[in-house]
């Protein structure tokens, strides 16, 4: 395959790797994934992650296997495996159904389409970025929840991605981050690629969006999104929907962001998408870590809804669409 | 002193002990606090917490202190530096106001009178859970934030010994807890005191409220209150004002329980209460462990303020005020 390079996937023309996710910030080791039975653990423990960047990295490491002469009937075993890893993105249901159509064509066939995955998902960032930024005044504040940027896709991001080019432009001058119990991505990723990209921001707890909001601090909420239904409602990080509740109690503009691979048609609306849920061991502590009594019983699903009427608009790689164009069935005749 | 034993604090008569409450619900520690320098330092690193057991906590240990033969000036310094260990819970000034005022009549009217405080506040929670068990329906599940039980207060507790209450007479059948980032005493220690006493109950992150409240699996949230203001705006541990507008949004009724020290009639509103600022690295992890990186700016603020507009009724010793009733001036004139 081509060399393609991402900031948590890379494919040297030889061996697929991915930056193991989960011990980030304070360590960078990158680790093999050519192999999707390997792959599917890696999405299952997240250490790949992001709606994007899953059917990325699903679609790469069915590539990987072709190459080294898998069977046509292997092949499709292993597509299934891997479109069934997490429940709730979409996009790794669209990637697999994308390489499996072009399945019985050959090695060289999938590798040309996970290239092309690849690449799509790289312009479709930056074509949300361009929508998203036409958004901002100048100067604003903006709240973001969970990782929606370089770690959750193959190129800039998807709600961080606009965030990213907007701060470019002067349109962003500080950026609150969500920790995102129980997983963190908003402590540990989101963070990490804010200082990277030398954007200030400040981490607060999920606990603290609402006062940030209803003193003004914050302008605008981006969040990304797993599965956006044919009516608008989406599926996101847990605490998403609470999010946007408090967006509208204090009046503050609300957006998802999110390509094209992640909206559904085929799912009519929000209560359609399946919601994955997690150990409550997540909940009782954090990775080796924990604080709640073992015995506690905890309640961890990985995902919430929010319905399209708490949506300002949504920014898509093809166009911006407000709450009435999708209440209006935009997202259909798109 | 005469003996006084409570879930957190215990005078044998001869030595004031407190439960490290940073160790639970792991570690069971008892740590000696006759000593009000080191009871500054344990209620500034909430070994001691809760807003009526710190006023307890600092009158026993300002009595022990004079026990012990100290001067009436190095008392009233004392006192000073104990009524200054955090700002925002008023409970701690009451406390040592009510000590300064009985100071010159020496050791024995100190004892007599921390001991009649220790008292009052196991009356005071229980005629709290007597009024707030009259809100329930029968099978109620209910919500709460941080902890408000018997680890908060010298008795039963102020939200969560109306749950206790309400709970015994068939009127709540389940406890969803919030896990109350930063410093997690939901998931550390109200779903410790809930095991202890066989009440039903499920942890969950902050963020995941939100869901259970516009799913109808809560009927009733019930939290705690540092500071209530004259007109009914109450501050409490941060994430509280954030519930508020979620059950306001689902229509779930909201009430703050708290006894009368924790009303400051002096207090006009919620903006004149002063919210202690603490330190960011309790943001970027949980005790010795951190995930965010090292350098990530965070923001901390212990507590929050809910307006008195969010509040379906708060409960107090003497009585149930409704929101109207407390706009209408009703804690000046209880």
């Amino acid at each position: 395959m081509k060399p393609m390079d991402s900031l948590a996937l890379r494919h040297d023309g030889r061996r697929l790797t991915i930056l193991d996710q989960t011990l980030l910030p304070d360590r960078e080791v990158w680790i093999e994934a050519g192999d999707p039975a390997a792959m599917i653990l890696h999405i299952q423990r997240l250490a790949v992650r992001g709606a994007p960047l899953i059917g990325v990295a699903a679609a790469l490491s069915l590539a990987c296997m072709a190459e080294a002469g898998a069977a046509p009937e292997a092949l499709r075993l292993a597509a299934a495996g891997l479109r069934a890893a997490r429940p709730t993105a979409v996009n790794l249901m669209w990637a697999m159904d994308r390489m499996g159509a072009v399945l019985e064509a050959g090695a060289g066939a999938l590798a040309a389409e996970a290239e092309a995955i690849f690449a799509e998902d790289v312009a479709l960032c930056e074509a949300m970025a361009r929508h998203g930024a036409a958004l901002f005044g100048p100067g604003e504040a903006v709240l973001t929840h969970c990782n929606s940027g370089g770690l959750a896709t193959a190129g800039i991001g998807t709600a961080l991605g606009v965030i990213r080019r907007a701060f470019e432009a002067g349109l962003v001058r500080h950026v609150f981050v969500d920790e995102t119990r129980p997983l963190l991505q908003g402590a540990r990723l989101t963070a990490w690629e804010l200082a990277r990209l030398g954007i200030p921001h400040t981490l607060i707890t999920d606990s603290m969006a609402a006062i940030l909001l209803r003193d003004g601090q914050v302008q605008r909420v981006l969040v990304g999104a797993d599965r956006v239904a044919r009516n608008g409602d989406f599926a996101n990080k847990v605490g998403t929907y609470g999010l946007a509740v408090q967006a509208r109690h204090h009046g503050v503009p609300f957006h998802p962001v999110a390509p094209g691979s992640t909206v559904d048609l085929a799912c009519p609306d929000g209560a359609a998408i399946p919601i994955e849920l997690r150990d409550p061991r997540e909940v009782r502590g954090y990775a080796g870590w924990r604080w709640a009594a073992e015995a506690t019983p905890a309640f961890n699903p990985a995902f919430d809804v929010t319905p399209v009427g708490l949506v300002t608009s949504l920014v898509l790689d093809r166009a911006v669409l407000s709450r009435e164009a999708l209440e209006d069935g935009g997202l259909a005749s798109l």
